[in-house]
């Protein structure tokens, strides 16, 4: 009879950028940071006692979360710990997001949030963003079963500030909130210190971006002590162990090195506003950008094309077949070198095309 | 009003055993293994290129799954991967489990089954072990959305064999079985050759026990195309990238040193049989292991009497002030100095208990 499949899971699961493994490519398609992580980090790794890995790691990875609590001003007991940001959110979803209500999120944000929804069935509402890919606040007025909200955004790449934070506080004190700040360290504006005054506020953060260790998969977030210990019993209830033992020793050392941090991020930041101004010059609007990757359409050739085009040079940027956002790019914002070639191809592109 | 608390998740995690950090002790209640990761993974981990971290790791860490592939005799597209085997049994219940009717285990087994039925909300019915602990499977004839069965089931280190198997899969052919293998390597019977015959047979495994990696969270499942690709898209809904760079590195030089491993099995398999053989001679009832652990009770002295004493000398144990077996100590295999240790300790309190 074989009835056996009709109990089997039907999803229909994300589908993350392409992953090349060719040479001479330039990869400024997953948002990942183009120089490497801390030589502190790389020292932790060359280091650490290979032997030691035979035991498990420690399940609540407590001198990292002291580390993260140090660096932020928090205490260790407002700092969760996971497998990559995706883990913690996804986490975070069964901890916080129980109600029969939908959850809100903008239109156009990180396309694993109605992924999460569809595996564990909460129910969820997107509201549109502007014309100019701003979120409305009122939007969030609406009664829900929780918020999330990227900011910055991804893949618009633009950051709301402290007062448009404070709003959604205030006009969701019977949900909890969850801010997604994977790419705040590029000059975005942080919600971390809210978390003292709204209790219903989690913060979330990643190694993967500013801390050049998407390899390790480290994911965090920060709230209040209620927030943080429902998440750690949902944790504790689905895998003691997400951590390992290396990625906790690299974490530490990485926030540690507060120096290369800084310094790495104003590379990115540096090239990312020379890149903006040069793609201006040739006719793209480019969004003004807290985050490690640009959002732009040109005013009369086709993103599709671009994309495709650049594909053939080994150019890997971003492009989502998606309504509202079909004659945009993501590009990640790579080194100066990589973010050159990237602009001589693509002055190539448009001087052909005027031809 | 603050109702948003009335939506937070309300849930009894598990609690794993005591993890110590004191030196001069004898950690022997974890299950870990006494012996380092081959020298070729700890190869693999000094000469990885950290700079590479930068990078999101493969999503199907492909390399580590061939390599799994060929030492299992299997298919690459039969080969699942994930964060240690709690992750993968965890995507397992989401993927397989969606029935109305109850899944069916033991007892007495592994304790994080009921925690995943009451986090992914699947209802479940056990079945006693026989009072010599071992699995009636004339019990799984009933209806059910599902089986789990670790074999060498734990606690009990009892191994079931192959005529077992296939009467446990005669009488389940409308639903998915998972044999947890955990610690089948330590001489136990294999079910993966099985996964041939049965398209809706899984057998799971780990790189914590007999590969000494538990410290690098690497799990997989052995399987048909049809569970493995539903199991592939349950995983890429809730975190892309779960095993990190490190773990597969490692992971695949584990794999492809099978002389060491081979060496490292038969070392913990020679002191438990030694150990067995001592304790039996103290009056113990020792259950015949297939695992790297042992599972004992005493004729006369009581096990939680012998447990505190045991941790005031240093030496840990596992207890579980659980119905059937509050009697019984599960004590793993530690290298022979440890052991020794153990039995002297042991010795030393029965001897006293005695006057």
């Amino acid at each position: 009879m074989n009835t056996w499949k009709n109990n089997l899971r039907d999803i229909e699961p994300y589908v993350p950028g392409e992953q090349s493994k060719e040479s001479d490519i330039v990869k400024i398609n997953a948002n990942e940071n183009p120089y490497p992580p801390s030589p502190m980090a790389v020292k932790a790794l060359r280091e650490f006692g290979a032997e030691s890995l035979r035991f498990y790691p420690s399940a609540d990875a407590t001198p990292l979360k002291e580390a993260l609590a140090e660096h932020y001003g928090v205490g260790v007991e407002n700092v969760f710990l996971g497998n990559g940001s995706d883990d913690v959110i996804a986490l975070s979803f069964q901890a916080f997001f129980n109600s029969e209500k939908p959850i809100a999120y903008p239109d156009i944000t990180y396309s694993f949030y109605p992924v999460w929804c569809r595996l564990l069935k909460i129910p969820y509402k997107t509201y549109p963003l502007t014309d100019s890919f701003r979120i409305n606040v009122e939007d969030y007025k609406e009664e829900n079963g929780g918020v999330i909200i990227p900011n910055p955004n991804a893949p618009t790449s633009i950051c709301e500030g402290e007062e448009f934070v404070r709003r959604l506080m205030d006009y969701n004190t019977d949900s909890v909130v969850i801010i997604d700040e994977a790419y705040v360290d590029f000059g975005g504006y942080s919600s971390v210190k809210l978390t003292k005054e709204y209790e219903n506020l989690l913060v979330t953060g990643t190694f993967s971006k500013s801390r050049s260790l998407a390899g390790m998969r480290i994911g965090f977030a920060i709230g209040s002590r209620t927030l943080i210990s429902v998440l750690e019993a949902v944790k504790n209830s689905y895998n003691s162990y997400t951590v390992d033992s290396l990625s906790i020793a690299m974490g530490i050392a990485s926030v540690k090195d507060d120096e290369y941090f800084r310094e790495t991020i104003n590379k990115v930041i540096n090239t990312r506003e020379r890149v903006t101004n040069e793609m201006r010059a040739l006719g793209f609007t480019v969004l003004d950008s807290s985050a490690n990757f640009i959002f732009a359409t040109h005013e009369s050739v086709s993103a599709k094309e671009i994309f495709e085009y650049l594909k053939t040079k080994k150019v890997f940027i971003r492009y989502f077949n998606l309504p509202r956002i079909d004659n945009y790019l993501r590009i990640s914002i790579g080194t100066d070198g990589e973010m050159d070639r990237f602009l001589t191809e693509l002055k190539n592109y448009l001087k052909e095309k005027k031809k």
